[in-house]
């Protein structure tokens, strides 16, 4: 059976065998329990995740301690703090699992020495990184111009298995709309 | 004098005067007047452009004729309808100019060209859009926990300059607060 990270990889890129080998050991595989984080606010993020099982969220919690969701990541979604990884800061947002999780992860120096041998995973990256883009973007643009009920139904749209995995608090987070009126939409 | 756009890669990566003249050989100047468009919904956009001058906004009309600026540009920046350019489909958004401006444009097809035969080049705009991604996230969580208030606050602290070029009804439009709101920041 091809692996699951191959063929999410092999979206993009082709990969032999032995080229598929290189890319996984640089990889390591982490199972974590609900509720147990993966990044905690004031980390300097060392890794990125890729999802093998499970579903997750990334969140800053603000000055009042509510708190804001800004991604959430299931199977085959990569999840990390991106500007922590990219810039060796300290993270703003947590991240923790929602359900049991399977993940496997890459760490900053093992992704720039896999990126600088295999000019193949840097335009696999890069094309995951303009992907990345266009859907921030998009979100940037719904949050801007679309009623709550619009950035509802967008999200349902998109993503249907999101609303039987994750509580209706955190869609409501996600949306930047409160439980009140998600309530009145979801009825 | 060093050329602007060669100031502007080598704050990510060295040149020699016969990479930058190859890299510029790859680029066109234009130059638009004030309320010109470079971009316009509906269109497939071929082009990305770097700012030598002036200022733009991209922005997205809504079904009821509201207009929501999702970007501006001003000098060293770039700008594009990015999924239009990358996807090649069309365009949700349009561009145009807020000032008289000139502007350096690459083709898509010249994009691809250099990026392939220079690597130094696709590392460049690798780094660019990993800066770009960190800035659309920090603007989705400023949306999302910000109050109107600490919005109007934090732009300023980082885009002075745009306050004494734009009119406020953009700024407005730009952090997604009523005119009124913002009259009442601004006083």
């Amino acid at each position: 059976m091809t692996h699951p990270l191959r063929q999410h990889i092999e979206e993009i890129i082709n990969l032999t065998d032995e080229e598929f080998d290189f890319v996984l050991s640089h990889f390591q595989k982490i199972k974590k329990r609900k509720h147990q984080y993966i990044v905690q606010a004031g980390d300097i993020v060392n890794k990125e995740y890729w999802i093998l099982k499970g579903c997750l969220k990334s969140y800053f919690i603000d000055d009042n301690g509510k708190e804001h969701i800004l991604q959430f990541g299931m199977e085959n979604w990569w999840i990390t703090d991106y500007e922590s990884f990219v810039r060796q800061i300290e993270s703003k947002t947590s991240i923790d699992c929602i359900e049991d999780s399977e993940l496997l992860y890459i760490t900053f120096e093992n992704r720039e020495k896999l990126t600088a041998e295999m000019h193949k995973m840097e335009r696999f990256w890069a094309k995951k990184s303009k992907i990345g883009r266009i859907a921030l973007q998009n979100r940037i643009l719904s949050l801007l111009k679309n009623s709550s009920k619009e950035k509802y139904n967008l999200l349902l749209e998109q993503y249907p298995k999101l609303f039987q995995r994750v509580p209706k608090k955190m869609i409501a987070s996600y949306l930047g709309v409160s439980r009140e009126t998600l309530s009145r939409l979801n009825s």
